[in-house]
């Protein structure tokens, strides 16, 4: 990232923010038929909700998110800004100048919301003892969020990736609730193959004999399973073209190959400080409870059929798939769009050219800005909510 | 697998055949200006040699392959035949009764050949003083073999994915010394998303301690890491649809999802039991040269360009690709391809329509046997060696 000064880092971006939270005594019931007796969502707010509150938008994070979605936390130059930067702030796709934006870690998250490394009741952590939560659950636990900042309806629930189950999640479970749902480079059912990768990174950890079968609280934590894991996760985030455009065989600080097994490759390089990065900010525990969470995604089979599922819906849909996102291929959002129009509901599809792969939500910025923010803009105007 | 009694199962077979070694005094000089002071070459041959020794058929293995292509070691009813039984035998690609056929495990494999976990000359195992070997290497030591077998000239040298790059090598670098160069499922270049997969394999065997810098001979073997390692391999020889069609969303042996961190998919327990198997047959550190090897191979950085590499060719080519591959998309062969025909070279290529990705080469034996066998039987006649 490049670090600018104080004043040009700020100029364009929601500035400093504070990370809040909210704690509910009520117990959270979960799809298992285990339950939470308690739990916190960690969360942040950017702009200002409205007098009739119809303002407000959530955005739901994908797999490694955290509340922080944009914005600083200090006044610190070398601090990255939130991992949605681009896309929240004054004049940005979510434009903070009309719209309240909110968002929250998931339930079973490690960045302030309950999940395996929160105390249980008994004072230690859960590790494995945390009950296995789903993106139904995580939603179940945002809705009483809703309730606790007073919206009673969002313009907008938003997300790229898992944070799109989590749109598509509310739009089916809680109709009434949301106006639109944005569904961005998402799938409506994880596919064999997502289940696949996110297995082998569990295995990866579970393989760390640090990992002590989740009970590394206050110990070595289990490092380098996670950062295979990582790793493993971040290619699939890529596509064979960017990882050509931006590495190819480029060698990393070296003249030729050096017949060892050192680092010969940039993208090796890459991959490696990916992961070494990642183990610094979350916790392997997190990750096996959200990949599982991914993993369980099919909304389909909980409502027993794409059809059933979504006639409960009643919000406007705006889809957005990329072209080289083989992560989440744009035939599986290809099928929701068709299931919705089916149902004559309200729904916008743009398949987007782009090199980036599934990461390509959080790169192609300008043409996001315009079909999103462009969408977003045009429903409120819709809806009376901006005049 | 399906195990037939031993009348069926070995009467459309090579039969019962042995492993053989051929070893080499003389020092084999490898492209990293390192040398090994003498090597062993595990091979198997299937077939007869003709008179004049030109029905010689050279057939390269892939990363995890060795010289067993076909047939049985004992009659034991349970066990599997060679890894490319569908393709050689009486009357298949790789007809015997016509063909005199040899495999050789490669240099730096575990099965048989000189690599990492053989006796290096202070009576102990190399483990990572073993030098770092390339498809260069394997090919001349492949050099030696034809020699000691005395044979000339090969009819063909074939291979799919890393044997692909083997009989390219032997292409440019021994253009007398071959008919034809079938170069099936392949690359002429591994790409950067290819290094990444090696990459992250290794750092799964680097990461288990008891790999313990690749001294494990005699003691526990990093089995987990070698199984993360193979169950990230695995998966890029599949297609999502292949995922699809064999196991979809379903569930092994549970009426409905567990909510823990026990197998829950059928996709999880294939690819585990994937890893498992791997790891009693597969030495760690090989996994670890072999992949290096697969990453060096660019056969245009070695000649300056692609073209420039083709130029020294003398053989026919036949090139095939798979729709589905997407380790070794068909635009990498494509370009091989359209090279060798700039340069007036004698090229067949085959873009096959199949579902399940590069283990296409494996998997399509009808297909395969038309064109591959097809291909060979035409070209035979073509230079007298059939009549």
């Amino acid at each position: 990232m490049v670090t600018h000064s104080n004043g040009t880092r700020l100029a364009n971006s929601v500035g400093i923010v504070k990370r809040q939270y909210a704690h509910f005594d009520t117990p959270l019931a979960l799809r298992s038929g285990q339950s939470l007796p308690a739990f916190t969502l960690a969360y942040e707010t950017y702009g200002t909700l409205n007098a009739d509150h119809s303002n407000a938008i959530l955005i739901c994070h994908a797999l490694s998110g955290d509340s922080h979605v944009a914005g600083y936390y200090s006044d610190n130059p070398e601090e990255a800004p939130g991992w949605w930067d681009d896309a929240v702030g004054p004049g940005k796709m979510f434009d903070t100048r009309k719209y309240f934006v909110v968002c929250s870690n998931v339930i079973g998250g490690c960045q302030g919301s309950t999940g395996p490394s929160s105390l249980a009741p008994d004072g230690k952590p859960y590790g494995l003892r945390f009950p296995v939560v789903t993106v139904h659950d995580m939603v179940q636990a945002q809705r009483h969020l809703m309730r606790y900042l007073g919206i009673a309806q969002w313009l907008a629930v938003a997300g790229g990736s898992m944070g799109g189950m989590q749109a598509l999640e509310w739009a089916v479970v809680f109709p009434e609730c949301l106006k639109t749902a944005l569904f961005i480079a998402s799938t409506p059912r994880s596919s064999p193959q997502n289940i696949a990768f996110n297995e082998i990174g569990r295995q990866a950890i579970y393989a760390d004999p640090n990992w002590s079968n989740g009970d590394y609280y206050g110990k070595s934590i289990p490092a380098a399973g996670l950062s295979v894991a990582r790793m493993i996760g971040h290619i699939t985030y890529m596509s064979e073209h960017s990882l050509e455009v931006k590495f190819a065989r480029r060698l990393q600080e070296r003249p030729a190959l050096g017949y060892d097994f050192n680092v010969d490759f940039a993208v090796e390089s890459y991959l490696k400080y990916q992961g070494e990065k990642f183990v610094q900010r979350f916790d392997a525990n997190s990750y096996l409870y959200i990949t599982k969470a991914l993993d369980y995604y099919d909304i389909a089979a909980d409502y027993g059929s794409l059809e059933a599922a979504l006639m409960k819906s009643q919000c406007a849909f705006l889809v957005v798939t990329f072209s080289s996102d083989w992560l989440y291929p744009s035939e599986q959002s290809l099928e929701l769009v068709q299931t919705l129009e089916h149902l004559a509901r309200d729904v916008e599809y743009q398949h987007v050219p782009a090199f980036f792969g599934h990461d390509s939500f959080l790169v192609e910025v300008e043409r996001m800005t315009r079909l999103v923010g462009g969408y977003l803009e045009r429903k409120s105007h819709e809806y009376g909510v901006l005049v």
